[in-house]
């Protein structure tokens, strides 16, 4: 590139800059190069937050500081290390730990973002979304989407931890989020096995007759994981028996859907799962749009732009745009994956690349 | 209507008459009621079949007709008796009951026309699916989607008997049917709990990462009486506690789906189960297109235009395009429905009108 | 085929179909090829009719058969000879020669039934569709989708000819008609250059904001023959210059569609206009579907099924489903075209084969 | 809002939060109203730039800057002033205006960033798209949508300015950006009055058969002044004449769409054009998402919740998030508008409110 058209430094130049800046103004010229890179090149950058890290913090949290209204929720965000130190996991997502005690509330509120929770381990809370309790436990993936009022309450003689994903950051960026307070303390104590929605919908191929309009978000808002478990353990088992049920060899995957369009549960993020056989590896590929996995259990590694990383149970990494990724499975490997990849297809931004081998 | 249009009758119109017919035209205004009526005024009659006397029908086919190679299948079409003895059974659907002895091969064959099998009862034959065997069980509902090859045999020790839908009628009008010979006998002779279909497809909001394109019929093609008999259940107790779950009350109904779109199984038959509590009705409706239900167990009655028809388990009956139709239950009252409402949707003919009592 | 299933003729047979018709009841295996044909056989045939043989016949009718309620248009419907003297010219479109003399007026009504009419020639008809008088001149294509109240008037001093095209038998096969009276008379005498829709509408890459709402039919009524001569002429211009403009070569071809959606002008019916270059040929083709074409300028002849008819200004034939159609262009040849395909595509029985020369 | 969940600040309270930031932790109870508003709260700010500032530093620009590759553009962006400088009107949107001298060639290149141009004045460029020039001249709308090549040149014998819409900022913050470096010069010197897009597109509810996919982007990429002054006027005639035509009394309003889905031109921008009537004004309201307004003719202002800014032909403004505006008209006040919509409404974060008056 010759950069045919920096201008020489003349004080005319520089009197022009200066009318520019008085004016509100700022020339291309001088930034295309950041403004419009060849590829994707995020300001976030890849980066691994350890489990045995994270969980005594979050149980320190649980010590001193009380839950309640103004700060909503004792929730620690993953601050990706290339983002200034805000509580962005990533440009467009947020993740963080959330820690209830036994006995404690988190009191109901209803926001634009859209937000799940995923359980890594432990069982006793209920959330209860618009007014329906639904269970929290190991494996569970539990959805509160977007203006839907949602509570939190530990039943258990034990404190719960979980992660939250949000599209926090793309809502903030772009000015989209409302919020609103609602109860002190959770609407309805019942603690039933299955919600309401799910009694609803969580049928194969059933759809009520009562509910026939589609919906923007899944009305299923809950995805146990014994259904996750047995569609992962169906997938390995053709691929046995030489059926193509695979994402590819030794890698099963799935991800989870709204019932109403067979598409993504909520329209900014995207939840998946991935169950890799020990000694297998995934597809190196690269992604425009980033992702979030959580181990949920099994060790292995990630490459991430060639990097390796060790991985165990509850370990959280961040894959930015356009950065290389690959999952390594020493033993049976089971991950969470949840990404911004709605966005990018709703949009057209989408692209993947599956990358050879960069030795 | 006073008819202003219709001309004396002269010897020049006779002649005009004679010029059209030697020139193959037919002018509008002599038919205008009949091409053009003020509702839908089917051809096609309300009617009831007796399972009582489909089956012995059904068993003395076993007895004299074998099963094989040119006639494909041992199945008795049931003809409207409106529609000049076609075995249709309304102008758009084909229901035939399908018998099947021990020992029995229906031989492979694939076909544009849509098709699907629902078991009134009787256990023990496989359907083969595209090279996937599907056991047909009482209450399941199995799909043969257009263009996939499948044959049918019979593993058990007594005859099965089922019924077959698909749109014979509609595919026979507008011309759109291909056919394609397979094999003399089915393919794999294996007898799974499970097809390969439901191992990856029959978990709740989960899709196979190896399955992201969208199909034009539900890739799940059995959907299992034990899901059915549990969503419908499900319904009655969430009515039972006040929640807004059934289709009108007393009345759970669900809509069989393709889980990669959440619409209909297939593009031209929509799939349904109505339950109702004893004592309960429907609400009285007509609706443009025609319909077909089978009584799955119970007893009660069906309003056809005002005319009560008494129902017992394996009856099936027609509801034609525009006739008034209520459903009335004796005791507890489990129905199969299908219908070309997917057509008329497709094609923005669909109108529903409720109507009040017709007293 | 070796019929293994045809049984013998014995008493007892004979008493199994005797009870069979009795329960109305019709085997399949007696009838299997005639359902389901190996590949659409249409009981249609392709057919010519000549203008020079209709325009006479309609004169005539203007006459004799007064135009009003009852009788509705001084329409006269095309029949095919493969279809038992029903005015349909296939399976599922109707398509007559309307006639309306000077000052005559042809009663508002309304019908689900969509409804298109093309000018080959004349002027000088308004017709009102709700409330908005659209002015009738050679080359134009005019929409009445189903469920507007439409009437014809002629404010010229000549007669006026022109052909209809419907849904009719479709929507009579399949039960979907409703239909209701209007007013006696056109309720707009105005007879405006641009009717309303077309100021809102004809514009390219243009959208009121007061019109977001997508609608079932195009809300542009009106499609002129100055823009669909120009567009043409275009893609033959373009053609010239290299550029891939054309359908095929010396092929220009354009499809009239729905603004709000880029989809078809009506749910059932769609509306093409081919024009060829002296001495050029379209491909030979098979569709699913029946299509009607009229020659709008030129001399050419068709080939149905490997037969050459030679075609000539006015001239009408119907190709039904999977007939192979190839059009030659003697002189520079224009052809209006409306088809079922829409019908074939949304419900997925469409396909199309391109063959090679039958010789 | 107590703020009951504000922790007492202690040591121990500290080395938590020192934990945290070792750990690159944010805790989510110390920003919730930051980060989770009660309605969109922009750090853009509401912003007016003037025509008669713009156009002298961009003719300075002429002089002093030399247009090549590197810097690609002669463009100067637009920057919030609630932005820190950054070239973003909004945090989506980019708009610049760019400036050419007679003779110049603004070098080719591709992004997957989506840009068009509109022209206040002048006339001369030809924009070349992937090989198909462009004439831009008054009025008109240009697009470049992601991913084709592009360049500029002047063959006019005077500069030429326009302004450039692009969603850069959107881009950047979610790093979906890709960039291709093409030709130094543009690739076709021809200046044809139309180009090939438009001689394939631009005719009103016709599609080429050549053409039936539909593409993301419109392919129709060059939108007319007379079309759009066509159209504007024909609204405010039928609004005369007692027609539902007009956006809002006097305020007649159009949007520019994609041909091939009705939709709009561009999946992140929105192009609109407004005319008011003289003493119109159009309805107040706040929507989600920015949008910015060139005024093109008239005079009037612009109410920014509720603050007052005198408009005149080529003034620029930008509406963030969620700030009120109305346009009020001096004299007849037409002006070229876009928006982020389609990413709003696509993610189904979109909300709009009409405002009563604020007095």
């Amino acid at each position: 590139m010759d950069n045919a058209m920096q201008p020489e430094d003349t004080p005319e130049l520089r009197a022009l800059y200066k009318g520019f800046e008085k004016a509100h103004l700022n020339p291309l010229w001088t930034q295309t190069g950041n403004l419009m890179p060849l590829h994707p090149t995020s300001d976030a950058v890849p980066h691994v937050w350890r489990w045995k890290d994270l969980l005594p913090l979050a149980e320190r949290s649980g010590e001193l500081v009380p839950v309640g209204r103004g700060g909503e929720r004792r929730a620690i965000g993953l601050a990706n290390p290339g983002l200034g130190g805000k509580a962005y996991v990533s440009p467009t997502l947020w993740c963080a730990v959330q820690y209830l005690c036994p006995g404690e509330n988190a009191p109901e509120h209803r926001h634009s973002q859209n937000a799940f929770r995923f359980v890594v381990e432990g069982e006793g809370v209920w959330t209860v979304v618009n007014g329906d309790p639904v269970r929290m436990s190991r494996g569970d993936l539990l959805l509160t989407p977007g203006w839907n009022f949602h509570g939190h309450h530990n039943v258990a003689t034990e404190p719960m931890a979980w992660i939250d994903g949000l599209d926090i950051p793309f809502s903030r960026q772009n000015d989209v989020g409302f919020f609103e307070f609602g109860a002190e303390r959770v609407t309805d104590n019942a603690t039933p096995r299955f919600s309401q929605g799910e009694r609803l919908w969580a049928h194969p191929g059933l759809r009520p007759l009562s509910r026939l309009e589609d919906t923007v978000s899944s009305p299923l808002a809950a995805f146990r994981w014994e259904h996750t478990d047995h569609a992962l353990t169906e997938q390995l088992l053709l691929e046995d028996e030489g059926q193509p049920a695979t994402y590819s060899m030794g890698h099963a995957g799935l991800r989870f859907v709204n019932p109403t369009t067979g598409g993504d549960v909520m329209p900014t993020i995207r939840c998946q799962f991935h169950r890799l056989r020990a000694g297998a590896q995934s597809r190196k590929r690269r992604d425009v749009g980033s992702s979030v996995f959580q181990v949920f259990s099994g060790r292995g590694a990630v490459l991430l732009d060639g990097v390796e990383h060790k991985l165990d149970t509850g370990d959280i990494f961040v894959v930015p745009s356009w950065v290389s990724w690959q999952l390594q499975a020493e033993t049976g490997f089971d991950l969470f994956h949840f990404s911004d990849a709605p966005i990018m297809e709703r949009l057209h931004f989408d692209r993947t690349t599956f990358v050879e081998d960069d030795a």
